[in-house]
């Protein structure tokens, strides 16, 4: 059982509509030391690409990319769900379903911040119907960038944006997989590494 | 000049409206290094506090949140401004107008997050009318915690949430305070240190 897992089945609590809770550590209370070793983890998968910018999804997705941005030593830029006044006039943006708010965002990227030279590892924090990950690649393809990969930290297995991104050709890498979850008594089973 | 300053000359524009427009390395784009520098300079101001959390609002906050929890070696805790079906039934919360979005935030904090037993600085990215900060020393005063201080990178001195909060006894430190700005020669005034 790696850190990862062993953090989850200690203060993680399963909610019905299959939502995991993690707001003791990630979601609304943050545990930089964990922060950092998944960086450490998601560098470790992925330091051998060309990577020069790493690419999240605000807002949960932003303290594990700041950290996996650090070690790259490259710029972060995270995608923005709300348009306001002063946001980049020229945008790349995809339409993306939330899984957790059930509702249709529409994000967006400044076309400023991402270059067909870019190499991009997408980070986030969270993948169940994979979404906003499909949602960020296809704003790194309409930027004639390169997706070298995308790192995440908790893929919900028993749904289907892993392996439908998978299919496509994309290296998707998740520190942890979960197969199964139960509210009631709380259970939580991992896909075995 | 201190680095922040030379930064924003350098990448920073003036928007009409008073918004300084950081987006190249703060608030879209994000630059580690500058934002480990800006947490550095906020924990040698109150490195000697007794400080066991940090405090901050989601979205833009939390990258120089997490740089500033990470040096200080406590937890982060973000407020949020939407409530989703997950989030902690039991809440602080604050009303918050924001001066960019021009609109009212509900923002809330679980209340196992925060207790009588902390002693919190609250770290947030720019501070214009001070809502946002006030509705968090709100919430901290709620938990009947303590507010050791709020540390801000950029206050516009030119508003008055600044003077405000200090008038009710309250610690602010700025790392930049912009005294005056003007879109059309994009002139930025600094205060001096």
């Amino acid at each position: 059982m790696n850190f990862l897992e062993e953090r989850i089945l200690r203060d993680a609590t399963v909610c019905p509509g299959d939502i995991l809770n993690v707001n003791a550590f990630l979601h609304h209370q943050i545990d930089m030391k964990l922060i950092d070793q998944i960086a450490q983890e998601m560098y470790g998968r992925f330091r051998d690409k060309p990577i020069n910018k790493i690419l999240t999804i605000e807002v949960s997705g932003i303290s594990i990319a700041c950290a996996v941005a650090r070690l790259f030593n490259v710029p972060l830029v995270y995608a923005k769900k709300t348009r306001t006044k002063y946001q980049p006039k020229d945008v790349y943006e995809a339409e993306v379903l939330s899984f957790r708010h059930k509702n249709i965002n529409t994000i967006v990227v400044g076309k400023e911040y991402l270059t067909s030279d870019d190499h991009v590892l997408i980070v986030d924090d969270i993948m169940a119907d994979g979404y906003a990950l499909q949602g960020l690649i296809s704003i790194v393809e309409d930027a004639e960038a390169s997706v070298e990969g995308c790192a995440i930290a908790i893929e919900k297995g028993f749904q289907e944006g892993g392996d439908r991104i998978r299919n496509l050709g994309y290296t998707v890498e998740s520190l942890v997989t979960i197969d199964g979850m139960e509210p009631h008594s709380g259970t939580i089973v991992f896909r075995p590494e």
